[in-house]
């Protein structure tokens, strides 16, 4: 339903204004997403756009220059994973400060719907994208496909494609945490990490090795599990079946180290000791950590400040003369860990 | 940057199709959202958008009877809480089966902050809203204010709004946590639940109320902590050190579950025995829940579903003559209650 003003035309902008008693300022504001406008006064202006119904002409104001669709299109792989969706909260946020909101899909994983949701985020005419890869080609993300909208990639970097990258530390953080484990005492150390093609799994097993290395040790590939994005297929049952089994675990997810303290906790259910169950470092929080039967370090990291940051430097692209401004970063956001190892 | 079309006008849809070799409805699908066009078709159509210059003229398509922005807008409380997180998947899947995407956004709980983000999907042309209340007053939700967008509320209702809402069922499944208490041999059952003024909490409670009620027991204000939104505060400390602590917990919440379990843990590394430590039923999952130093059983209910469930009733109100498809539903989704509570 159109409405129409006070000459039988559609009604405009100044005329929304006087009805609401605000400036055309405030109108425009509003309607662009309402960042710096009081509430009440935008409640008024959306009630005159009602009652008059107005229309905003969507076609004049994406082709005015420096105006755009306020939409930053966002795609990541598991907004069930808590750790995901404050990823998405630090993008929504500091996309709000500027006004603008987040688009948001869930590839789950897979690279056919990742094309699908990013063609249709720029058939919405997006202002930017932000995308943790699902890890197929790239030839959708290349710069000609993707016009002018500037792209932003999170947690995984894609090798050949020259944009703005955001990662954790995911080298250092894996060899300070087998390096934890081997100042407390250990020396038979197992990994458990997810499918080595994966950009993160092939970061933190090179953190692992590097850590064993300067100890004068090499990873023993029977105590290596580094194909399964969880553990609760086996791979920690084989490691704890082995006949010398490890005293300590680095596992490079919070999905792995769950499923090893699932099955540690029914051995202990079932008259295991806790000395006989493996020291274990996670890479990844997961709630909770601190009342598990073993104990348990963390690499822990901020995935909200992830998020936050992928939508800075997607910001710093936006605007007049953005794309000229410098050549693709990468920033590596900090790791801690803690608590300490206990002694093996 | 605007592109020219063979005449030196603006490339038309017909252009873009012949110069992508597709027809021009799978340029309009693509353009569109993309649903049911395949992938490829999708990246040729855009190459050829990036390559002619074209823009959609949104103002066109928006005014053309049963054409919209594609656009479901989401509030939600808390989008760094997986419940919430899983919540938007469920509405993003049904969504994304239909074409449309959902413009996210995150209130904190604060009715401000709602107002403004509810402002700001309208000034979007969102098809249609959906909404966990923050709690605040409600006539900015009201019909006169929304015009013909349909609202569908989740988790909590809005008294005196007649729109449809999906629930949980509070009251079956905190009556039936409560009453496995009972049934395992507990009468001294401690109350931790959220403020009292909370939709949700006021529910739990009376679900609480009618399990004790029904056995000839009435609750004990000792045993009642019904104003926190989580247990750090302390409800649960003075519960577990009362003259005659309770020998079970009903928790509401996993905020509150999950700090009843820190203080449970904490004492037991102090010397406590598991023995002197109360049972617990906890509304809500929580991971890892089998593996917590007390017995815990569980509440069990599926966000994802409860999005999906939303969005359902959202997209049944859309299209022509929806807004007549007879009055607002509430739905309740069901709840499960596991393991059984080991007896007393």
């Amino acid at each position: 339903m159109v409405g129409v003003g006070s000459q039988g035309k559609p009604p405009t902008v100044k005329e929304v204004a006087r009805h609401a008693g605000v400036s055309p300022m405030t109108v425009s504001r509003t309607l662009a997403g309402g960042a710096n406008v009081r509430p009440d006064l935008q409640e008024r202006v959306l009630a005159a756009v009602h009652e008059l119904g107005y229309r905003r002409n969507e076609n004049a104001r994406i082709l005015r220059p420096g105006q755009a669709s306020g939409l930053i299109g966002v795609a990541i792989t598991n907004l069930g994973n808590p750790y995901y969706g404050n990823f998405a909260l630090g993008v929504e946020e500091v996309a709000a400060e500027t006004g603008r909101r987040i688009v948001l899909g869930n590839t789950g994983g897979d690279p056919a719907r990742e094309r699908q949701l990013v063609a249709d985020f720029l058939g919405r005419q997006v202002e930017g994208l932000v995308l943790v890869p699902a890890g197929g080609p790239s030839d959708h993300l290349q710069p000609g496909r993707l016009g002018d909208v500037p792209l932003v990639l999170a947690s995984r970097r894609i090798y050949g494609l020259d944009v703005d990258v955001v990662l954790l530390d995911d080298v250092g953080g894996a060899y300070r945490g087998t390096l934890a484990l081997l100042d407390a005492g250990h020396t038979r150390i197992g990994y458990l990490g997810y499918v080595s093609s994966a950009f993160t799994g092939a970061r933190r097993y090179e953190g692992y090795v590097r850590a064993l290395e300067e100890r004068g040790l090499h990873p023993d590939p029977a105590l290596v599990f580094r194909e399964q994005e969880d553990a609760a297929g086996g791979a920690i049952r084989r490691l704890l079946d082995l006949d010398e089994p490890p005293t300590a675990i680095f596992s490079a997810n919070n999905r792995n180290s769950i499923d090893a303290l699932r099955e540690i906790g029914r051995r202990l259910r079932s008259g295991a000791t806790p000395q006989e169950m493996p020291a274990l470092v996670s890479f990844d929080d997961f709630e909770l950590a601190e009342l598990m039967p073993v104990p348990v370090t963390i690499v822990d990291h901020d995935p909200r400040q992830l998020g936050r940051e992928a939508a800075r430097l997607l910001l710093s692209r936006l605007g007049a003369d953005a794309r000229q401004r410098g050549p693709a970063r990468m920033v590596e956001m900090p790791v801690r860990v803690a608590p300490a190892v206990p002694s093996a």
